[in-house]
């Protein structure tokens, strides 16, 4: 039978640690053996830069980034194209889109996805502000950069069907989506029949 | 080309989670955001815990182990046997034998081992520590529970040798090493030559 080895604070952070994504139980150890014999290096820059983000880190009001200023800095670069929406689940998609360098455009992050076995309704997401964004006028594209899943799919169909009212009400909105086809590097034979078929429907002249 | 997001705290953040074994750059991310979103339920004791960590977690002056308390809670513990020493490379090798419930004895804490390509020399190790916690009297085994590498093992030697001057100066220390054999759960066949050579050769009588 194990015994009590160390302070209750060591094993609190243990437990802690342990609810990031990506560190398990043992994991958890090791991370916080690794904080505690580097103290002066790594727990307390870490542990200024917990604060630091506890602080002064919010989410967006427009757009759902988040960000240490409000509105988030994509919201408030006056250089980007504010009639092009990017439509991402979370904000990792915002990332990613980003770091790729993908649209110099403006996002709305939906905070998830449709999911009624997981009990995640319209009322769930940030869709109805997007609906209201639209709304206000000067949007003349909305890019759906949902994920390739069924849930991302749903989605994007039934934030299609919202837009679809401001047609009636007279705005002119194009909405789009992300084009299916071979990632870039990837191999034929590794891909899957859904992902090849759409690549050679979709295919463009050379 | 990637352009600025977020705040510098927040990259700030990324950085150092990124630098936490397991935690590679993408999962650093990823749990940068999910402790941003999760500020209250998870950011906020996370900060709290490293901050008790950083103001009262030292390294005990006696054997090496980590806690709250000094001496450390196995140091102070009256009811463990403290003729046996348990002579470990890290800390983690320490609580995962407390885990396992191996002994009821006290530990040494080594600090590593014996790597002249490291630029480890026994100077690094808490090797002359050991030799006066024995010197001391009160000690009549030494179990040397380092890894079964050949560091691990270059380091037993090592340390026996310097026991062995006590003997010259009459203290009766036995020292003794893990049992080499099959792994409970383990199958013959996913094992190596030398572990089931080594198992065969202690066989016991069933």
């Amino acid at each position: 039978m194990a015994r009590h080895v160390a302070g209750a604070e060591i094993e609190r952070l243990i437990q802690l640690l342990g609810k990031l994504p990506g560190l398990g139980p043992r994991s958890a150890r090791r991370a916080a053996l690794h904080l505690i014999k580097k103290k002066e290096s790594l727990l307390a820059p870490l542990t200024a830069a917990f604060r630091a983000a506890l602080d002064t880190v919010g989410v967006c009001s427009i757009c759902g980034n988040v960000d240490t200023v409000e509105p988030c800095t994509v919201c408030r670069d006056a250089t980007r194209d504010g009639s092009v929406l990017v439509v991402v689940e979370d904000v990792s998609d915002l990332w990613a889109l980003e770091r790729a360098g993908a649209i110099d455009a403006r996002y709305h992050v939906l905070g998830g996805v449709l999911s009624p076995l997981d009990g995640v309704g319209p009322g769930d997401l940030a869709i109805a502000t997007l609906v209201e964004r639209c709304r206000q006028g000067g949007i003349r594209e909305v890019v759906l950069a949902v994920n390739a899943t069924v849930e991302g799919q749903t989605t994007a169909h039934y934030v299609t069907d919202q837009l679809a009212q401001l047609a009636e009400e007279g705005h002119a909105i194009t909405v789009t989506r992300l084009a299916h086809g071979v990632p870039v590097g990837g191999e034929l034979d590794y891909l899957d029949d859904g992902t090849l078929a759409q690549a050679m429907r979709a295919r463009t002249k050379f």
